[in-house]
């Protein structure tokens, strides 16, 4: 697959929040969505796997407690899958009418999780992230970087134990794998499009600090 | 992806039907595996999408009639999750164990319908294939070919109206360029895998060509 990049067709933003388990994604896209609408933005939030009915669908059976027999090739298929409605229902629409859309987690946990911690090869899953986004990714993306203990600590605080899913329920080693491929990926991209953020700090720190640089980039300004 | 090919790691056989709706494909896998049994095979029959829990979650998406709006791309990587699944739980260990595994319709079916039909390509369809079947490709392969309107009618008197799924609702135009699809695949492929039918005559008379094939092949000489 030729790779369109960037994209050229549309006029919207699209700003991913990508991270460990507990590293606050939700949360700062919250605040960061009253931000921009109180700037006079268009917002959409959304989250992967999830965001359209089908893709909820997807959701259901490659987040489900139940299918602890499934593969790692069938886990990176779903993703996809979902991914692949969400970008053609809503994301590549709303950027093509002008919207800001926030993204809790895409093409990057794919590369970060799959690709990278789970071996797929970076090359494989950026592949067929180009299949499922149409060639798409994000004109900034904010990486939450935290140390796993805290954010592991933090969902369980939130959640309690029988709130984790089954990818939380991996082990603390897995989870430092995943801080390493997401440093790792910032590294070897030769884009400004990334910004880490150091996550360990409180929420309203952080905030201030995802406002600035929205602020920097003339978003909003 | 490099592909292993054929695959040399099972005495096993991978016997794939292939062909539109109506061509009979899963009556005569009932009486192939029938007379295999009767000559002491051990014999899996399995139908795509489907065939594990896992795999049978994928089918109820993406072929509910519900899911009209699923982007051709979705159900392009449903298809692969669903076979990826299949092949790590059944078809891959049966192979191994040498039994002979019976398939209504596998990785060409992607090819015709997807690659070809579709517009994806057969390069792009074939390198998802690599992927979900560890590089998999049957041993034999029987192409049933029927007249369109002939599997179509066969269809509606079988199931009614009401019992045909959303592909089969596709015009007959779709259904003839399958059937010019799988004969270009015959055509382009240089390997001796492919036994074209004419599955157009009795299902007694086709079942009667199977077997003289199968047994000209060594398989229960």
């Amino acid at each position: 697959m030729k790779t369109d990049y960037p994209p050229s067709n549309y006029t919207g933003q699209l700003i991913s929040f990508e991270g460990g388990e507990g590293s606050g994604k939700s949360t700062q896209i919250q605040r960061l969505q009253a931000s921009l609408e109180a700037c006079g933005k268009q917002v959409i939030a959304l989250r992967e796997p999830g965001g359209t009915t089908i893709s909820e669908q997807i959701r259901e059976v490659v987040l489900s407690n139940k299918n602890i027999g499934m593969a790692y090739t069938t886990e990176v298929l779903l993703f996809q899958a979902a991914r692949a409605q969400l970008y053609r229902e809503i994301v590549l629409p709303s950027l093509e009418a002008g919207k800001v859309v926030l993204m809790d987690r895409t093409r990057d946990s794919s590369v970060v999780y799959q690709g990278i911690v789970r071996g797929f090869g970076e090359e494989l899953i950026e592949q067929l992230n180009d299949i499922s986004t149409k060639n798409t990714r994000p004109n900034i993306t904010f990486l939450l970087d935290v140390d796993p203990e805290i954010g592991l600590s933090r969902r369980e605080q939130a959640d309690g134990k029988q709130g984790l899913n089954r990818l939380d329920m991996e082990s603390l080693n897995f989870h430092q794998q995943v801080r390493e491929a997401y440093l790792k990926l910032v590294k070897n991209d030769d884009r400004d499009r990334w910004v880490v953020m150091d996550a360990n700090q409180t929420i309203d720190d952080l905030e201030e600090d995802i406002w600035a640089e929205i602020q920097a980039r003339g978003i909003c300004a």
